[in-house]
């Protein structure tokens, strides 16, 4: 029965209807204790069984109970003797660490990209053991020539680190990506649509599969091996054939209630303005991606649009004149500074996160983040005296995307080790 | 020490160096057992002991002695022979059920306006006692000022139910509101800026107070009391003075990280646009919210500006032109339609919601709603063969606000009688 | 018979077809010489009969036959000892000079406005002997209010002037008018459209009545009492209520093939922009002109729509803020500003004048017509080494528009006069 | 001395001033009779004597002297016997008529242009007796490479006509060009800018020669040999590399007060949009010429930027496939319309033309001139109950640019031949 504002009238009924959410906040499923203690030691690369119970508020017994346990299984080991991070040199003999036992497991982790492909093979740990570059024809492929690509780039790998048993892999590649299903609806690498990603490569391989967006991939490598590791919440953003955000909420990768969030390159920023590769109108990326500069660009440069060239290629020749002072070339960056200066504000208004990582190769270019794009980023934001968002530019270089694929397999396989279905 | 592409090499460190987050992701802090039970009795309205054992996955012993402190704390009751939702009328005589004891305690929720304020007082169990509107100057206000509204609110609430005692307040209000310090950095509704505005209202009132931004107030009365309580994700938007936007995570408001996101109306979606309220340019409240198509109304009615009109009256002639077929009324409305698209298009795609609901008194504007206006935030959308965003539309009345403010101050005052703390 | 490039294949045909255009280049019809001797003294103040006879390439004879004719009409006089202009104060008498008998014939020139009327009586040498201003309500008006006030205007005039008897009286008022008809198509002063206004007024006055377009108007003040007087080719624009241009090409007014061109408040400068008053989107003047500048201002100076203000108290007040530094009143001239350089710039590329003249009350808002938005306007010019556009101020008073019904009311009485048809 | 208002204040100076133009509308100067009569015979085919007297409004004697004068300069002739257009084949012999001396003067037009370059020879009459295209690279050229192509059209043409001497040469070219210097500031076809093309030329060719923007000669073909040819004013739109324009009042090429006017291409309708290939932001052209359309082509098909291909070869395949219904193909299309309604709504709200002629090749691709964009051209238009501007689509092959230079040179050579210099 509903009251005249629309709400449930509850007044007339006699049993209470009950109100608050009938699901409730379940949060994450709990870890186990076992996985919670890995993966301290993990993250700590040493830890004592006492700084071990502190952590994570258990008992003693509990502590030694568990790593009994991780340690029987293969994952832990004691070693002794060994500096702990955080410890004062004492007085008396250290106490025993535990580490993990890196070579318990292997994980690889690739990127494919639009040039080149790129492998990194790593232990338990996330020692990064091997790792390999391979180019690549520059042209939306098969499935099966991008699985011929993944398959090489496994072989160069193993062929370099032998004897180590490989026990998942992961892959990051843009376009949009479903990491729980493993399927790519759709990518600009390759030809088709809903793409049964990961369980073709399953197949080729012989090998567990997981699959990536790349800008969560690269959000992991922050999250895993960068400034990230201390920090519950933050957001990624890169640009490069596209444009890309990742976001870290409470410790963990958001994907979207759906799975299928974070498309920065893709809202929108004016209404029927520039064409984006996806095929509609003024999304961000059809101002800042690659292509987008380089399509203004070929008119900026005066290309003749028959002598070809590729986009990088361009890339590169425009922002050597725009550093030289050509006035169209800089109107070009400064228009790209202008719309990055918008979707980091469209971040902030909407994520309010702590620290915004701006990441990737295109960082190189730093007009796109010239002292007037982030002043203007700050001015398109509500502050209204709050501190304003932190902004950080890592120019990483090119193996950081396979090193967070390698993530994504980490804690895809300590998830399957050790998490409650083990 | 950094290798070649700026990640940390761990190669030649004698220690590891870990890797992963070295804060865990804690997730929320996990409620007591016992904080659970009252919540499922009270979302389910009853709930006989075993279901609770069930729903909560915890053996019947300590169903028993959890039920038990709950009774003798006088939050909950033992009902008998009363019927169970989803429980077939059997055999037998009907088990023994639980109910919150609803007047254990008592909790006021108030909406602030700029024509008028309301307020609504309810049982611990959600139940709405009374309420009550009163009309308000409408212009911006000193905080004294807008505190006597809220202190006559009260009074009036306590005349319709006299003798219950009323254990917190909940407060809604349109701007940037920091709910966890409770300072307002800015509101449209009063002078000045970051103010102190739960301290000055405890201290008025003699009461705990919680205040919030109107858009997550209006997604707890959805959450609570609507659509959403059986959701564990959804959006809410909300056109009126301004563009709100409140999201549901898993069960829980997300406020952002630090605490001010979810600025729909402040996102920009247009490079050097229409001015905003908040002194930028090209937000989406510009294109969207009543001052910003009052002010096109005022030029496409051919209104003096010397004859003053309120935005709302000024709305309702704009409707009711658009609907005889006043061209540019109408163009109003379409390009409002647009806009809100792109806002809602933008939502999907960072966000990926299950659903989106389209809430409060704009909602009469069906034009912004029209079928062309949501295939075309369709449109605007990355779908590649996925189901599309489900919108729902909401027009509630004007009370729906103050219970969200209900919900609130039910969420506070419940985390404080049996939270951790407790 | 078309050739295959679709032009006529004059090879084949007997006769010749011809070429070139079939109406010669009638250029306008050439005043008769009697007139022209008239208008040269006129211009000139006083002449002697050898400057005519030079200025005008025509012979002794042919100069003492027409000043005979022009003499005997009552048009021209003899005056000795009068000094010349350009003439050194040489031996001998001076020669006997020529002027016109001012008193001959008389005009009224009128500007109907928003919020005061403005009217200006003078003799056939275009001397102002009255002028006459009267406030007026600031509403759209019936025909028959209109002629009300130009009625007693005309009365307040001859009181102050008596015994002249009026010849013709011009009219300026902005809006769409046909100055070939007197039609005036739509004016935001006036109810209705199409409206007969030259026929009505001259029924009201019983007088001949010619109406223009005010920024014609404006446009002959300088081409007959400015700095337009000495030049060939020039543009004059004019911001007000809206935005205004005239123009002047081989010394004459150039109003449209069709005679209601030069429409530049009404070009579009953004697709699906701001809403104009004539009801279609992204006009320069939506831009630019007072209710524009005033609705940005409402929202920027956080006015309460239900105080009411006149657009000119609005602008003042914004002016002032913005020279105090007021952000948002800042950003509402500086766009204003850009978008007048677009405008400005459009009619450099499309006109290629010698000068803009930027005229009207508006010019004191000194932001307008900054150096950035003159430097933007060049920038937005294809010059390629050329000298750019000259562009001069002229913030001249209210009365300069009525001299420009003077003007344009002389011309007309001059033609009927002294033209062909006499 | 200046009064309260700015204006000239005569009440108090001894001597009258003087008011209106110092500078008397001299308009264009008169052509003498002779070309005039001449001219008529061109323009007619054949005329007889009386005909030219009633059309000429002369007497019957002059006519005999002037016809006298040109039947003895070679430059008409009688014949008998012809029928006259216009008259009824009555009783009695027909009258003689006088047509003129075709080979008394030839010239060659020449278009030069991105892939191919063509040329017309013809006689006094205009027609045509030879004409010859050659291809030609795509890319920019020096000079004295670009006078080599012209020097081979030139050595084509006489060859097909052997023994005709040539008198004039009249080349049109994109860019701006100074027809009255014949120096070009700026073309997408040369290297440089500010060349002295017409001195270069008539020194390679040891004629005279006249230089003129594409679009003002493709005006001067509709002029001379198309629809304009009885109409006194009408503008000329074309697309192609570019956006260009001609305006023809009063039954003459206006080309600008300057000169260099009617650059419709680079007229802004967008601040801070879309790059052109002049440099700057927002011109028309960036939204409709063939790179415009070629550079989203390439975004909307996939193209590999490294497979080259020309923006002719581009565009066709971007009609097919928006033929074919490719979503994002027809989008460019559509933008383009809209923008090219932008443009003309523009040109009537400016010049208020009878008649637009929208010409070129690109008026195969019938999406730009299709319903929807008429009719918004014409919802972009102040009307108010006038008949809107009327707009012709002309698909002229391409010859017709070299038959508008042929038109430049026939006017130049008559000017010269018989205007009053001779």
């Amino acid at each position: 029965m509903l009251g005249a504002d629309g709400l449930t009238d509850t007044s007339l009924t006699e049993a209470p209807a009950g109100c608050g959410p009938i699901l409730p906040p379940a949060g994450r499923i709990q870890r186990p204790l076992r996985q919670q203690v890995f993966e301290h030691v993990r993250a700590q690369g040493r830890a004592a069984r006492a700084d071990i119970a502190r952590a994570l508020c258990i008992s003693a017994g509990s502590v030694t109970a568990l790593t009994a346990d991780l340690i029987a299984m293969g994952l832990l080991r004691e070693v002794e003797g060994a500096p702990l991070e955080g410890r004062e040199a004492g007085r008396g003999r250290p106490p025993v660490a535990l580490e993990i036992v890196p070579d318990g497991r292997h994980v690889i982790g690739i990127k494919l990209s639009d040039e080149r492909q790129s492998a990194v093979l790593a232990d338990f740990g996330g020692r990064r053991l091997a790792d390999a570059v391979l180019p690549a024809p520059a042209r939306r492929k098969a499935l099966t020539e991008a699985l011929d690509e993944v398959e090489a780039l496994v072989s160069r790998l193993r062929e370099q680190a032998p004897g180590r048993r490989v026990d998942a892999v992961g892959i990051g590649l843009s376009g949009l990506v479903d990491h729980r299903t493993g399927r790519v609806a759709w990518s600009p690498l390759l030809e088709g649509e809903d793409i049964a990603f990961k369980q073709a490569a399953e197949e080729r391989l012989g090998l567990p599969v997981h699959v990536d967006n790349d800008a969560n991939v690269l959000t992991l490598a922050e999250l895993w091996f960068g400034a990230g590791r201390a920090l519950p919440d933050f957001a990624v953003v890169t640009i490069e054939h596209g444009v890309g955000m990742g976001l870290v909420l409470d410790g963990r990768l958001f994907r979207g209630s759906r799975g299928m969030g974070l498309e920065l390159g893709h809202i929108k920023v004016q209404l029927d303005g520039a064409l984006c590769r996806c095929g509609q109108r003024g999304c961000l990326e059809a101002y800042l991606a690659d292509y987008a500069l380089a399509r203004e660009a070929a008119t900026a440069l005066d290309r003749d649009p028959r002598a070809p060239q590729s986009p990088q290629a361009m890339l590169e020749t425009l922002f050597r004149e725009a550093k030289a002072g050509h006035h169209a070339a800089r109107t070009i960056f400064a228009r790209a500074g202008r719309y990055l200066a918008v979707g980091l504000a469209n971040v902030v208004q909407l994520f309010d996160p702590d620290l915004i990582i701006l990441s990737g190769e295109r960082m190189r270019y730093d007009f796109l983040y010239a002292d007037e794009v982030l002043a203007e980023m700050q001015d398109l934001t509500l502050t209204k005296g709050r501190p304003p968002a932190r902004v950080e530019i890592h120019a990483w270089g090119d193996l950081v995307w396979a090193q967070g694929a390698v993530a994504l397999a980490l804690g895809m396989l300590t998830d399957e080790v050790l998490g409650s279905g083990s």
